[in-house]
Parts: structure tokens; C-alpha cells; sequence
């Protein structure tokens, strides 16, 4: 199952070419990613959000650590009025690490459906306590398997 | 032949864990690389700086568009109060394309030299007029190729 | 007749505090300001949107120029899942400028209605050909009176 | 006393403009109030930074919050390859408050010397345990009386 989270562009995210600048798309994803998978204390989950059991709080046991991301710029983004839609799920579940995949479209009915990014991001959950990587409890993983789908499969690879 | 670029961190890079918040890397990235490949019209180059060949104004004909980009965070980055440094090499010249290899490591002088990031940049030269890309010019190809090194070995690779 | 426009704080605009950065606030109304005073070319206008009287792209004649901007924080700004809103009005149109006010509030239906921060910047309008400022004409002066409203009075005044 | 602050510049900060964008100018200014003001634990404190007493850790006993800031902007920044100079100084000691002036000029050296923007912010020191506003230990006013000047003028005033 994949998650569609609605983003809104700033203008501040649109460079000298006006289009969203690079950079910041790892910014934009970031917003996707913490609003599928934020824990949520004190708010009635919305529909899609029951992935989070992981508390990303700075006083947490547990750290979710960026690993690695690799973004694929397929097409320029434009200024949208509208929030773009990011599509996310999980493109593997190892012993102590998730990788999150991501596409990014125009905003909800716009014509046509150009994907404008692809990317992936490794997390690793770290114990605070001893800076190590630890395992993925029963109920960690219980909780991300529906969100399971295929790994994103790059137009470009190196080498 | 690499270029080391030193990068002064800001207060606002850093995320609620007290650690460069690795969105903000691609920022740093961009900054070390337009300050090595940057065209300076009006200014005496410094060393080093003889790889800028490419007028990357707004106006120019040609767009430097980036296609991909990988990065691999090896260990967290703390503050620093001086510049941390970023190695930058030319990982391979493609037809229309160059990949720009990045390593970032903490300030001059200090012990250990920690690698902290890894990273690769896919840049793609495009007519501005046409919108496609173009081939690489043989002034392009001569000022660059002193910059080409072996490309980088992420330690991590998916699959 | 005042503005309110939604804006979605994100993830990095809070500090190590969990409160939205002061720096960023700026950024935030102008998200509000471009929103309600953006000329649309190419959309039909959103109700409250005909305020937009001024091309404001890089090319346009005319320069919005960003003269002076005051900032008043009267409460932190805890993190929201739903839009803030930002309340704005001309505060003061001149001969060649214009103060635009704001208030920021929670979420719609946010109990209690906590104006968080107050704030005004004077836009003045500049001819991009000389640099110099120029006249508000007829047109824009009629287009912009209705959003006329009493200037913000700031609660702490220096001195 | 006025202290001087190198602040270097990003091309993020650039607008489509080519100038430094205004929003960007108040976390210009926090770098440069940081980095003077900032309780220096495990360093040697450089030459004019004996003013910072106040421990600004996310775990200190005392929040400093930001209640007011004013910016007048008299020039557009261009990208400045050299860092700006920001001269920073405390233009009023209130019992619970702290007004720091800047003004921001280009890089040392560069004629003329045009001043760029003025700004003001005023702190005030809150408990963090009780939410309010403390007084001043005499330790603070000791060590920050020294850098206490004529509090700026602004050249445009509202009204």
C-alpha cells in the first residue's frame, strides 16, 4: 500500500531558474516522511498514519537515522498554487533499517501525471543509549508491513 | 586532482538532535561546488579555480540541470565554529554530463579526519533554447579533465 | 476588508526549542504576502485575490522592493498538523509604497485564538530601468484601497 | 564596543533577484549574534566574546527569546564571493531584556563602504522552568555593559 501526502511548495523553494531547487527537494520528502510515519501523542491518527509507532521526539530511546538517499530528477518542478503529492511506501524492511521510496507528482488532477522525482532514503533505527543500530521489534514490523510494495527502480545508475 | 572547499556551517543547519540536518547537506554540496565550478567574470580566480567554464547565470545558454544525486551520511556532523572541508573531484565526463564526487570532512587541523558524508552529483548540460542536452565543447573537456579521479565507492549499495 | 490566508508550517521551520524559528517567520508572511498579492496570469483569481495588480516575475518593469519590516513575538509557535493563519491588510498605501500588516493566528477552529506574532513590512515600488521609486498609478491605488485597514499597533515600542 | 561578525553568504540566500533575499536576512543576523554571544563551553573564547555568559544549550535554565525585531533594508546584497561584515553591539540593558543593533557592510575592504541594512532585536531572558521573564544577574550586566552604545536610528520610522 502506498501513502499520498499533499505537499505545498514556497516560493522560497524556487531558484534563480524558478523551478524547485534540488536541494530542497530532500526538505520536501522530509515533510512527506514525518507526516506518514510521526508518531502522533496526542491527535486522532488520520487515515494512513498508523505506520507511526516510532517516537522521533529528541528525548526518544530510539534515533531514526538517515543512512543514505539517492533523488532522480526526472523533469523540472514548475510553482504549483496547489500542494504537489508525494507518494511514499517502503521499499525494503531490513534487520535494523527501512528504506523509504518516494514519488513526487503535479498536485491532485493536473494533466499530465509527470513523475518530477524518484527517490530513496535508508533509515536506521539507532539505540540512543549506545549510539548502536538496534533491531526492529515484532511490533515495528507488524505495523510497516502493509506499506511493503516494490523497490523504486532508478532510470539512472552509475557506473 | 581534488579541490578542497572549506564550508562555514550556520546555527540554522543544525537540526533538534544538534546535528547538521541532512537535508541541508545538498545545500553545502551546492555551495562547495558553485564555489569550484562557479564563472567569475569580474574577479581574479583564486587557485584551483580554473575548472569554471560554464556561465551558470540565469541568462546564459546553457543550463547546468542536476539529474541525480546520492548521498551517503556516514557519521552524524556536530557544530563547528570553523569551516568544515569538502573534498570535490570530478567522478566522470559523460557525452553531455559530468558526475561530481564530494567528501566532507570536519575543520583543517582536526583529529580524526573523520569522513562524514559521501556524495555524488549527476549534472547534465542543457540548451537553454532547445531544452535538450547538449555535447560537452573540447574547452569544456580540456579545462575539466585535470579534475577527473576515480568516482567515488558508496559503502552502502542497495539491492 | 482583511486578508486570511492557510499556511502549512513544516518540520524545518522549528528550532531545537520545537517552536518556529523567529528567522523563519519572515519567510512565512511572505508566503501569505505573495498568496494574496500574486498577479495571476494564467488562473482565474481566487476570491480576495484582486488585490493583484502588480507583475511581480523577474522581468516585470517594476520591482516590489522590501524596504523595512517589523516583527513582534507574542507567543512561541508550537508545531500544528493544520495550516496557521495569517490574517494581512494595507496597513498605509504612500505615493510609492505600501505597508502591509499581518496577525498570526493558530488553526481555524483553534481554541483560544492566540495571536502569536504581529508584524508590518513597507513594499515600495521601484522602476527596474532607473532604480529609482515610482508613482502607485490610479489603477493599483483603486485595486488595493478596499484592503485598507487601520495600521497594527505594536505593543512594545522601542525607546 | 561594537563587534565585528564575518558572515558568509550562501546562494541560497539569493533571491531571482540575484540579491540576498530579506527573509534570509534575519538568520544572517542570528549567525552573527550567535556566534557572539555564544556560551563557549569547550573552546577558548576568541578576542570580544567575554559577553557571552548566557548558556543557550536547549537544556540551560534560561530560555532567550526573541520579542521584537525591527530590519530596515537601504541596499540590495549582491553575492559577495568574501563574507560580509556584521557590526553588532547592545544598544539598551532593560531588567529582563537585551536590545542587540546591527548594521551589515560588505566584505573588509570593499569601497564603498555601504551600509546594507540596520536592524534591532530585542531578547529577554525567561525561566525555563517558570515561563517568565528573570531579571539580570549582575554577572550579565557586568559582562555585557562594555558593549553597550548608542542604540541605532532608524531611518525610517512608521506613522
Amino acid at each position: 500500500m502506498k501513502l499520498t501526502v499533499p505537499i505545498q511548495l514556497r516560493w522560497s523553494d524556487l531558484d534563480a531558474y524558478a523551478h524547485v531547487n534540488n536541494a530542497r527537494m530532500l526538505g520536501l520528502l522530509e515533510e512527506a516522511r514525518i507526516s506518514a510515519f510521526w508518531q502522533r501523542d496526542d491527535e486522532s491518527a488520520p487515515a494512513g498514519a498508523t505506520t507511526a509507532v516510532i517516537d522521533t521526539s529528541p528525548t526518544s530511546a530510539t534515533l531514526t537515522l538517515i543512512a543514505r538517499q539517492e533523488v532522480e530528477y526526472l523533469a523540472p518542478i514548475p510553482y504549483h498554487r496547489d500542494p504537489v503529492e508525494i507518494e511514499l511506501w517502503i521499499g525494503r524492511l531490513g534487520g535494523a533499517s527501512i528504506e523509504v521510496c518516494y514519488e513526487v507528482f503535479p498536485p491532485a488532477g493536473t494533466e499530465p501525471r509527470t513523475c518530477y522525482t524518484r527517490a530513496a532514503t535508508t533509515i536506521v533505527l539507532v539505540d540512543r543509549e549506545s549510539g548502536k543500530p538496534r533491531k526492529m521489534t515484532a511490533r515495528e514490523r507488524t505495523a510497516w508491513e502493509p506499506y511493503v510494495e516494490a523497490p523504486i527502480v532508478f532510470k539512472h545508475s552509475r557506473g
